[in-house]
């Protein structure tokens, strides 16, 4: 088993991901959002790379149960119906529905990574889940952080840190890049108090400033869920 | 101050430098040989982007006085008269020439950034006089690594850690990005001893493998220069 981590989706074009086992990593707030939203009862969240593309699929084949969610820069869009808060995606509103869903960061990175072999979704909540199952697949392993308008997000790195922390403790033999390496020491020396780490981040600071703190204390909270969001045919199901 | 640090050279385009300072690094090897050249009393090292262009310049303004050098993915380029192994780049051979360089990342990384307003080349082996200069400068500044084929590379981040922890030192109350934690944190678990970390790294290995084990004693040298290349009208010369 190798493990492998990508600070931003600019470092690799989409045939990169051929046949690859595939983690998605965007904790504020993509992942978190999408894994709450399965975790709440959403039949399924369709993830697009741009938001033109979200009006057009959420008038088709969704039409009826469909919601739009998602943010651009922080900031809900215009018509849609949801922003990229957690806290927003409770179980009254999103459950049986389709979320057709657009970010910044995160949705791209998934769209980016549509031809992995198999593709996860991954934030500090479901951390331990992913762990397991991946120590199930024993493939290698691509942690595709989604960072911050192609720049380094050390939140989603100390995430990969943190999962490649949970692999090696099972598998003493796993291969760690550069990359990997880089994660698993900044997880070991931001690690200890995530929802510090989050308010102490440029995004995080960025989030606090437009009136999101609350959606740190959500996006903190580890192994709060064991829902796994799989990617296939061009939606995010929960893995049963 | 502000200290910023990229990780790839592909997560900016060319119009992302304009105006600012920055400081590229790629420690294996092609700053720590473009160092060396200039140490050695080359008259000017021009980077360039392509073999081809590479191959198109020396035959041309700098004819007669002009040396070939560099590599793609470690190895010699044919034709060339030198490879990117700091040791060929002695007195005897580079005194007074003009240097015409491509390397995978380095001389690429450099090219990127020709819009900065100051452009330097910084390596283990000139830190401190490069740390010394921004001081002076008091500029904000974006650190390139030049990584690895689009990857990270983990010596030239601990690299770039190392020069933060310098310039933070005097200048206690700078801004650090999350990317310049990111090195900061790196460098105070692996910059202990450099050229066990660069023997330990991906592009490390490699040499090895290749037969340049020498290479990476010469790059680990700390501060063996205060020579500061400064990319200017589209060469690199000693700044005076």
């Amino acid at each position: 088993m190798k493990l492998d981590v990508l600070f931003s989706p600019v470092q690799a074009d989409e045939l990169f991901f051929t046949g690859k086992t595939t983690i998605v990593i965007d904790v504020l707030r993509a992942s978190s959002t999408i894994i709450t939203a399965l975790t709440n009862g959403a039949k399924e969240v369709v993830p697009v790379g741009t938001i033109e593309f979200a009006v057009k699929v959420s008038g088709g084949i969704f039409g009826g149960q469909t919601l739009l969610g998602g943010e651009r820069n922080t900031k809900k869009i215009e018509g849609f119906a949801l922003g990229n808060s957690p806290t927003e995606y409770s179980r009254e509103i999103v459950s049986g529905k389709s979320i057709v869903f657009y970010s910044t960061n995160g949705s791209r990175a998934i769209v980016k990574a549509k031809y992995s072999a198999n593709l996860f979704v991954c934030s500090f909540n479901n951390l331990s889940a992913i762990a397991k199952h991946l120590t199930q697949l024993n493939e290698d392993v691509i942690i595709l952080c989604s960072g911050n308008n192609n720049f380094f997000s050390l939140e989603d790195s100390v995430c990969a840190g943190m999962l490649i922390s949970e692999l090696i403790n099972v598998n003493k033999n796993a291969g760690l890049t550069d990359s990997s390496k880089c994660a698993l020491t900044l997880f070991k020396s931001f690690g200890k108090n995530i929802l510090k780490l989050l308010s102490e981040t440029d995004h995080g600071e960025l989030l606090i400033t437009n009136g999101f703190e609350s959606d740190l204390e959500a996006c903190a909270k580890l192994n709060s869920t064991e829902v796994i969001p799989h990617y296939s045919a061009n939606v995010l199901k929960v893995l049963k």
